[in-house]
């Protein structure tokens, strides 16, 4: 899968994204990350990217023309009018199920703004979806753009390999992990449970679903609203209540 | 303010947090970015950060006692017990409220969690806030840490500078942006706003304030629900939803 990154630092890419997991997935080519300059798309002399609001204010607006002009090239370069997602705290939340939905596509273009936004034509030119990691103001969308790529990166088939399947993880089942312990048995005076020491299989299955349960419960109910449960789960989730009234 | 950051991969920072403001805050000392490498805390002569989980299943846990160490050298090196938040998916979510909050300390130690999680002592131990970027699963923690980072420094003063504060940007009133407009006046058969170029600056500020409103109600109108309107924001909002109606 490609990702065409229009933004004005090219060089922070794949930066991070070359290590770990996604690194492997760049030398293995199963994704392709190609930063693209949106200052080789200006047409003034200085190569500005921003200018002034209209209607006054403090802070610069990225350009429109620069960024359209970039994408037409990404449009040419990959032969087909590519998804493209402007990074922006004006977007719908990005969650599991759109890295999931999104990592189905052949390529995405991600358009990264600075300053204090991007002209609103680009939006209506050439932007299909706005995405937002939550709800906190960051300098660029270079950072939430490598989050992106990470996350949508994980769920293409081969790249997180088959010690372990992505769909374990936590929001895969819609509740959190349970804890993980390893050696030393003992740490100042903390002990691995017993359970996990016992090689009883089943015993050890339903520890770590009721310790999910329960820390789902506790930290993030919400996520167990829609929740598909099955019996074992709602029992556990009788018990867990229990303990707690 | 500092960042200690415990990880595996300390050659990522400051990485893009070099560059733009972050990059600025830390050539003006407003910021230190610090990354500590856990592996210099392994005691086995393999180096190992990682071990199998008890109770079996797939992945490596990061192990406790090089982490415990690497944090005890922070506090040392700080002279303090120092803030300590873990990145996990299974922490609070992180936003604005959370990132001003933390600007107001003298420093954070940040750990970068790896393979199948961490050990749960480290959580016992050390650990005061585990914070969740959103509900995605990544590879490991150092761009959720970049990401805090970020939306940390830009809350000290100094950082984002004069040019416009950062109590303007999206959620720190609770809604979103209004759109933004620069030149040309046309591009693409999209003519920017009359009132834009009227110089009203009364008309200006009210479109302003209607766009955001719209914009919020209609893509985030949770944020709406706890918000402190004033009376013109009050009826800007009834004039939207009659326009909708």
């Amino acid at each position: 899968m490609y990702f065409d990154i229009l933004t004005i630092f090219p060089d922070l890419f794949p930066g991070p994204l070359a290590e770990s997991i996604t690194g492997r997935a760049l030398k293995e080519e199963l994704i392709d990350i190609n930063p693209v300059d949106i200052r080789d798309f200006t047409q003034d002399k200085h190569g500005n990217v921003d200018d002034y609001p209209y209607g006054g204010g403090a802070g610069m607006v990225m350009k429109p023309e620069p960024i359209y002009r970039a994408h037409r090239a990404c449009a040419a370069l990959r032969g087909e009018l590519p998804e493209t997602v402007m990074l922006t705290p004006q977007g719908e939340t990005f969650d599991q199920d759109m890295a999931l939905e999104l990592s189905q596509l052949e390529g995405l273009v991600l358009i990264c703004g600075h300053y204090e936004g991007i002209d609103e034509r680009v939006r209506e030119l050439v932007v299909d979806r706005e995405i937002s990691l939550g709800d906190y103001v960051l300098t660029g969308g270079e950072l939430p753009a490598m989050i992106v790529i990470d996350a949508i990166a994980r769920m293409i088939p081969g790249v997180v390999g088959d010690e372990r399947s992505p769909r374990q993880d936590s929001f895969y089942q819609d509740r959190l992990d349970y804890p993980q312990y390893t050696r030393p048995r003992e740490f100042k005076d903390l002990r691995v449970p017993e359970v996990l020491l016992s090689g009883h299989h089943s015993r050890i299955e339903r520890w770590r679903k009721k310790k999910a349960l329960k820390r789902t419960l506790a930290r993030r109910p919400d996520l167990l609203e829609d929740a598909d449960l099955i019996e074992e789960e709602q029992e556990l989730l009788e018990e867990i209540k229990e303990e707690n009234a």
